[in-house]
């Protein structure tokens, strides 16, 4: 047997991590997962005047599950609002099926 | 045209890797993906009494795809139970689509 | 509110890397994830007489979201349909939601 859960996945810069993270903790996210990531983002330019293309290390993709989608919909919501003015970044859900819902 | 399949995420201590590795074959699975991870856990305090949040390069995020959700579950199952009393981590299923079912 | 979206994944070999994301941005890809990554592959041998088990760092997982399941099903064909026959890989799609669907 499974349960439903909900992955919110945030892509964003290295150096906003401590702050993404303590939104996660602060909105009910028990734990979160950390990726060192690179890539190149849907906006040509960066508000910051940075290069678009980012090398390997300087992005992070951060993974967080919720056992509800208000607290994935509240966390996306407050980083994207809070942050992705200033820094690049995306966020998405995806569903998930977890195995034992106590530790999440 | 595309394929249902289930794809199992791991996410552990990196001392384990190749333990895990071994029950995914030994499970059915053909074929996974590792990358690297840091992050923090829900559980306050790790029953092996080492720090709670773990450095970037600590924990292995580990995903198998396969064709049929009863070896994903068997997997998630086996390495939760063998492992996850003595090591932090975490398991979840995620639903994809795949494009050559032969492959898996 | 969140916008249904999809999230196509190509794991395969460092050395392509750009040959692929070239292909992510000509068939429609606005902006792609890329992650280092290492493994094992389903088919035992590889064409190119490598070894079959791949190193922490000699693969690559890149990610791309798309508003339209189309436009990630031709980055899917096009890449395995140019790359799996010479080299190792695979690509699968996932359902995500998305919360700005400007950005993709």
């Amino acid at each position: 047997m499974t349960y439903a859960a909900t992955k919110t996945v945030i892509i964003t810069e290295k150096m906003i991590l401590d702050q993404v993270t303590a939104i996660i903790e602060n909105s009910g996210g028990h734990g979160y997962t950390v990726v060192a990531a690179g890539g190149k983002g849907s906006r040509g330019v960066r508000s910051t005047g940075r290069a678009a293309v980012v090398d390997e290390f300087s992005n992070v993709k951060i993974e967080v599950i919720t056992l509800d989608r208000e607290t994935a919909m509240r966390i996306a919501d407050t980083v994207a609002e809070r942050f992705f003015k200033d820094y690049s970044g995306i966020t998405y859900l995806e569903p998930v099926e977890i195995l034992r819902p106590h530790k999440f």
